[in-house]
């Protein structure tokens, strides 16, 4: 490893303790490798602006960063164990090419600020990205809804048979899930969206940095006003970006449920393309619906990466080394949550209905709720017409279709009267949003 | 137990299997009793207007829903054992004084939706309790911000003495903190307000029931259309409200590991009043902290109920038993981290700084970025002025004080500069939320 | 509440901070009133053994304590909110009747370890019951595995049709789960067998306490030495013993799973005696397996119980009073764990195959693979004939009949050669331990 | 990627969703690489001994996967994306290098088994890692508290000052419970140590398996005789052994809590060895003691990765995808907590006591319980002797020293008797475990 910045003569490193100070941070590093590179070159213009860099360092201090990020984009530059960590390489790099006004570059500034301001722009990032695949499952959800409105679904509770339903009542309820789980993202960007450069190691420094300027140059709704405050947050904004993007998972490991039944033998509702399958490598039979396993499987490494924080989080304010571990939560948590959402809008817009299973799975006695609310509606009281639908429920289907039964369905929300004008609208605000 | 609404005639019930299914849900529902009748109300109304109650037996039902609820209030009603749930208690009630007219009430809608519209009237409560505590405890700690700002309080990182900080800087991290707890408590509440009556088991009825009249008679935003999603939504609201709260909870377990150490011999920075104190049942010289610690281990209960709806939480769509048990932990969750917050007004307000202590605990050293920043500000670079800064640490005191040291820390969000007119305009918006 | 033991005079006592202090605590606390006076009576014996007590005076504790055991046995005397905890009333109705012998009998303990005593020994009664439990789960199981051994049933993985199984082979698996259940169970009872008594509140007292005999006398295996570790244990045990019984609850879940599917309308291998399942509200076809599902619900709650302890656990060593709550925990966990395996065994002694069901769902592909294994002995590399199985697997069942797979079907462990035999042997041996 | 092994003709596959499926799988399979391999040649042997395999093609497989293992450890084989997993990867090189052979390795088994004889193996290793540094750290402990044992170290509850300990009973503390975590590892190894190669996809085959060779040939202790407890082994068995190391990383978090407070300047009761410390960026005078936070954190990884695991493992009986994420998981849990468990011999053999510190701390209500219990042994009730020692606790410690404390401290276990003999013994034990 190269020179430790914070080095102090005399003092002996150990290889062992130093394998495990440094664990794999500085690969993970990568990931907020250019983030952190936006974010010094806002920082070296606040220290311009305040006249710790002349106009000719900034200069050269904005040229070299724009070429460290496209030799790092390019493969030209590798970020390895040969540095402690992304700061210290971006350091090291610009006190190589430009001497002291690489050395310049720290004034006024932590690591403990740097790596904040380098996860917030990361995470702004990732729920942009969960609010939009939220927006894209909602309309192709919305889209299949309208298309299928009129077929006929069994509808279950407790994996028995409750009342027909339709497959246009299972799309809306995808959709209206996906716009909330957008418009929680969304909620959770605007509240992490605060500028914690300028914060230094979290009491501030004797120096007026410029931090309207850095919050106007990487697009901070606000400052982050409290240096204390912004190492409180470090770890407490993580999980609540997780906690949205669980929000998503959640609703897709119930998704992923039904369509685990909806594609066995025994249901049979759902045919999968295959490329969506899998075999075995013993049983010649076999394709199995691994994609939709994978996805019911997402939202365990979601809570995994919450767990990892939140464990940590029991400490006094203030940094505290500890926190490293939040990064490495955070990629694992994102990188699967994000990867698993990113398929979804094509596997439902391909997934096909078969419609004879479908329909032969409609029994006698998911017609008694409509009888006994009939029989209420012609004034017998319900709780007596339940009774009497109950002694014949197996007659119940008598005279009666999925069809009949489906558009006599009225109440708002239900398979006669979907509104979805109401769940469109709130579609089309989420792009406002 | 009272007769079982679903019960079949020639169906034997087992005691021992009843006990399980019944486990406290009965008494669980006292949380929900009120919340139930006023859903109640609501629905009863909505049955008039579509025809299938007339108005006369809509007025017995009002008038005997109040009854019910001034009886439960002063105890003449009492919910126990013999009783399945609330929901069965109250027909049950309605039945045996209005016949009929009782047996009529639960035309059109399901246990499935009642529990619901119960539980999202309970959240939205408890969200506001959240908001309404967090902003207090933001506004303490605004006040002692400003009145404190020139209290010089040593500033740690890692647990180690790090540079002059000052109790202003303390109390202004706090205050943004709960400023941003009370805006997602606020985005939380909006998030899951929306109706779910009139979607009965999750498929909605063959009625036209008025859902808008009941969306407006239960003071909800918006009508959560889907029938389908309201089922979804059922662990996933509960989970997003206590992850709210989790927000404020984990704040408030890293103020109490704060003060926990404050208050330590060691530390002796603050003096709590003795009433947050307990003794030892052996040890004749102890005064304990136990309020603060107790307020620690809030979280841990907010976490272990968002971790049992979690676990539930991978379900097909449709209603199942298991989410009975989503009840239990957000009344536990919820009880403990609200009688925790709302300790803390009080609590903040009333601890006394020991300034001789917190003066004693600053050493030289404390000073050495200071004068690396002062050097930098001169000219020298950064690293270089750090590295000389670094090799005289222990004499960075000279002539300096804590007052001189606030007096330079000029960034914005530090001392000589807190900013606390930008936390008070959030604050101030917060009302009108 | 009666007077604080470790009240100092003149210190005021606010109620609201007391009843946050309190919380559910005395009420709690009833599930360790008979094991705190078991302890009370092994400390007081010991005390008489160094000269603190006389035999009088011993032989009054002694009685007192027998007769408040009665009373609170039969309800006359009520622990509740006029205590602050169990130990707190013990020691205060001692004194009552007896003087000063009730005052001399907190000589040399703390709360501190006749809390760790009295849970020490609940939590040995608990892994006792799992054990027992999981026995007679096992026994069950293996009786069904004996009598069901030629019964074929389909078997599934990614809930697809796989390849024939046989009842037998499904019994044998949770005979062999639980037999392991009962092992982990009896191992974590082995490892907090360990007598805290007479650590005091941490660091043991300048008195030669007869730890040997209070061991003895609570049926202890060992001492734990360490007063330091009999702190450190706290919550470290409670986690082992829930750690055991979430074992139990996971295969449950499992086991919950197959029968939800099983007794599907789709499935519909399983029925399940109508005291298992029941209604609905609103729909009067409904029989619904709730019974399964708050099985399935159980380890949920095991699961909230240990993160509720663990995010305790972020503590530096001695007693804190975080760790209160480490109690309503494990009441939680435990009661609803053991209340759901308490059902299992009849329930799965109860439960009835329907082979028609079962025999209708093998289809022809789940004979490919022994068609592809007959190849493989027949000298074809079993690459090839995999290949050529797959290409024809729609008549791989030609001239096959589930029966003749199952009696092919001899690697040990499968359904001709199930080697209940060991399973037997080793579910022998849970008697022993 | 290679073909896969179970591709059927004229499927064709889609790249986005091949990633999503393999995931990071092949690279992480690198850790099961050489058990894959034994495992292997296990099942070859075994092979031939039904006559699947001659003695020809048995000596060529044996050799190529030595010559593959080699190949591999010396880094001229790369397992890495070209191969599906590391399952793949091997069988697609025995038939690269023997042709036939090699597609014969398969005839009975599925990746199914294969992965879980390889997980078996790799965790047992682990867990006998956890034992064997659990026993070192004990003995580093015993060591220091043998030569340790008189001296007086201030003794906290609450954080609070309560009583004179010594290091000896700290010291004690700390080997007692390293004891009792190599306890529970090698619990935990006997509980897995069972085979489940030979149990193919979950319903054994058609084959007479040697599944006693294998046992023996892999140093199982016994057989896993079910095929369908196999599959529900896997993630159960992956659990109990990260809830064993979570043991020892719970005690770890809370060592590491002590030498937080007590490397404080404030507590500064021990320093230590500069290579354990490090520095800041932008603060000259720090020295932070990151090994110890770092150790803190660990635990935090090790319930992620049991979050990871019980999050999933909500399923059906039977093989699902879903499990592929356990293993990560493993990986991600015992990297973590092996690595900080390895540093902690040395650490806790070279921290250095500060005594004058220690002693200063030492105030004279510490010894207000010595004079509490002094009286009741010369007759004063406990409870009047507490009243009475409280009133003057400030003057307590008049006429003692700690050195008087400790060696009054004569109950079991306490500084006057730290029974380290019976740790000793225990600690002996642990070899012949």
């Amino acid at each position: 490893m190269s020179d430790l910045l914070w080095q102090k003569p005399g003092v002996s490193v150990d290889a062992r303790i130093q394998k495990f100070l440094a664990g794999d941070d500085v690969i993970l590093d990568r990931e907020f490798f250019l983030h952190d590179i936006a974010a010094s070159k806002a920082h070296a213009e606040g220290l311009q602006h305040i006249g710790i860099l002349s106009a000719d360092e900034l200069g050269g201090l904005l040229r070299e960063l724009d070429v460290l990020a496209a030799d790092f984009s390019s493969g030209v530059f590798v970020l390895d164990e040969r540095f402690e960590d992304c700061h210290s390489a971006i350091e090291s790099r610009l006190t190589e090419r430009l001497g002291d006004a690489g050395r310049k570059i720290h004034t006024g500034r932590s690591r403990n600020d740097q790596i904040l301001v380098a996860t917030r722009l990361w995470l702004k990032e990732k729920l942009d990205q969960v609010a939009t695949l939220s927006r894209e499952i909602a309309r192709v959800a919305l889209q299949r809804a309208e298309a299928e409105k009129s077929l006929p679904l069994p509808g279950y509770t407790h994996i028995q048979r409750a009342v027909v339903s339709s497959a246009g009542m299972w799309w809306a309820g995808w959709a209206e899930a996906f716009i909330d789980n957008a418009v929680r993202a969304g909620d959770t960007r605007r509240l992490i969206d605060a500028n914690p450069l300028g914060t230094a190691a979290g009491y501030g420094v004797n120096l007026p940095l410029d931090r309207e300027h850095t919050t106007q140059a990487l697009a901070f709704a606000r400052l982050q006003v409290s240096p204390i405050y912004a190492q409180l947050s470090r770890g407490k904004f993580e999980m609540a970006a997780l906690e949205a993007l669980g929000g998503a998972t959640l609703d897709l490991r119930r998704l992923a449920w039904d369509l685990s039944l909806f594609t066995s033998a025994e249901f049979g509702f759902v045919a999968l393309p295959a490329q969506y399958t899998t075999g075995s490598s013993i049983m010649p039979n076999k394709r199995n619906p691994d994609v939709i396993e994978l996805m019911r499987a997402t939202h365990a490494s979601v809570a995994a990466a919450r767990t990892e924080i939140e464990q940590l989080l029991s400490l006094p304010s203030g940094y505290h080394r500890d926190l490293q571990s939040s990064k490495g939560a955070i990629f694992h948590g994102f990188g699967r949550g994000l990867s698993a959402l990113e398929l979804l809008p094509d596997l439902l817009a391909n997934l096909e209905w078969r419609q004879d299973r479908m329909r032969a799975a409609m029994d006698s006695g998911m017609y008694a709720t409509d009888v006994a609310v009939e029989q209420a509606a012609a004034g017998v009281p319900f709780r007596d017409a339940y009774r009497a639908a109950a002694a014949s429920a197996d007659q119940a289907g008598s005279g009666r279709t999925p069809e009949s039964s489906l558009a006599a369905r009225v109440s708002p929300g239900a398979a006669a009267d979907l509104r979805l004008d109401l769940l469109h609208a709130r579609w089309e605000s989420l792009g406002q949003m």
